[in-house]
């Protein structure tokens, strides 16, 4: 099982934004939606491995945490604007502590950034971290944190100041495309090919 | 100068389609906009090394060949929407067989897959080809055919019979993952990360 959590600074935290403006009333949830389908799709297929979680924290709610699980997941499709359409649904629930289901492999609660890091062995990716290409199998991790376009915040770095830190390449990508390469990594080693 | 040529079977060649279903009435121009996405998006600015070219096979007029150039794009956004809206500016412009602007580092002509072939050297991706991690720098192409949701038909099948063909991993991935795995491939070459 692998597992991202994806940080939207400024995403929407209500149902109510416009599917017509992801990039702007959705704050960001483009960039977001995008990472929902890196961490998802294969070419024809999901992948029923992995979960992504992603932490909206933009208004006008407390931050809501949700949930695609691979597992489960029927009928998405990877544009931006059908991703988008679940994060709705998932947002339009009533939303407690815990997770609570929105559709098959959808699920929503209120949470932190604190509270969910402590759900995984998590890793962060920044340029000055260990080439992943390098890491041992046994010292892979299985739970990946990542941030939009903004950088982690100060209060975010302190809580993730002992994570370990990965490299994915001497270039800086967006969120999910970095999903993409270390879905390959993973997906190399499990198949034998490095 | 890395170049990449997307063949959207069913993209549509009239500008007429509706940005609120790029799956549908676009014709998986979704997967295209991702694609040309993938192809000059980092983090925080646009690969001014790279080319992406669309070719757009769909209803209702004859193929239309599109090129996003990195070195000359201006307010090119990566969300699919955006991406979308560029593809509907360059359809909307009187088209002949050679390329004609239709904005800052955008450009559109009629033509097919054998003769945008003859433009560059390409390789194609497959599951059966080299492991691109395994090719000599020497070797390593600078353009790059992909397909969308749909394999090459017979007909392409044959024109491209000859060219080299390289695998990315043991997973099949969209084509705009795909583009980032080459990116990466590339990107660390250059920067001797390998």
């Amino acid at each position: 099982m692998t597992s991202f959590l994806v940080i939207g600074h400024t995403a929407s935290t209500d149902a109510s934004f416009s599917l017509n403006d992801l990039p702007g009333g959705g704050g960001r949830m483009d960039l977001i939606c995008r990472a929902v389908g890196s961490s998802l799709f294969l070419s024809h297929g999901i992948r029923t491995d992995t979960i992504c979680d992603i932490l909206l924290l933009g208004q006008p709610h407390p931050s809501r945490i949700i949930r695609f699980d691979g597992s489960a997941l029927r009928s998405l499709s990877p544009d931006e604007r059908n991703i988008a359409s679940h994060i709705k649904r998932a947002l339009a629930i009533p939303t407690g502590k815990t997770l609570r289901q929105a559709g098959p492999g959808l699920f929503c609660k209120a949470g932190t950034l604190a509270e969910q890091l402590m759900e995984g062995k998590y890793a962060v990716l920044d340029e000055s971290g260990i080439d992943i290409r390098t890491v041992g199998d046994e010292d892979m991790p299985d739970s990946f944190l990542l941030s939009d376009n903004q950088n982690l915040t100060g209060a975010e770095q302190e809580i993730t100041a002992n994570l370990p830190c990965y490299s994915l390449g001497p270039s800086i990508v967006h969120a999910d495309h970095a999903i993409v390469l270390i879905l390959n990594e993973i997906d190399r080693r499990r198949s034998g090919w490095n």
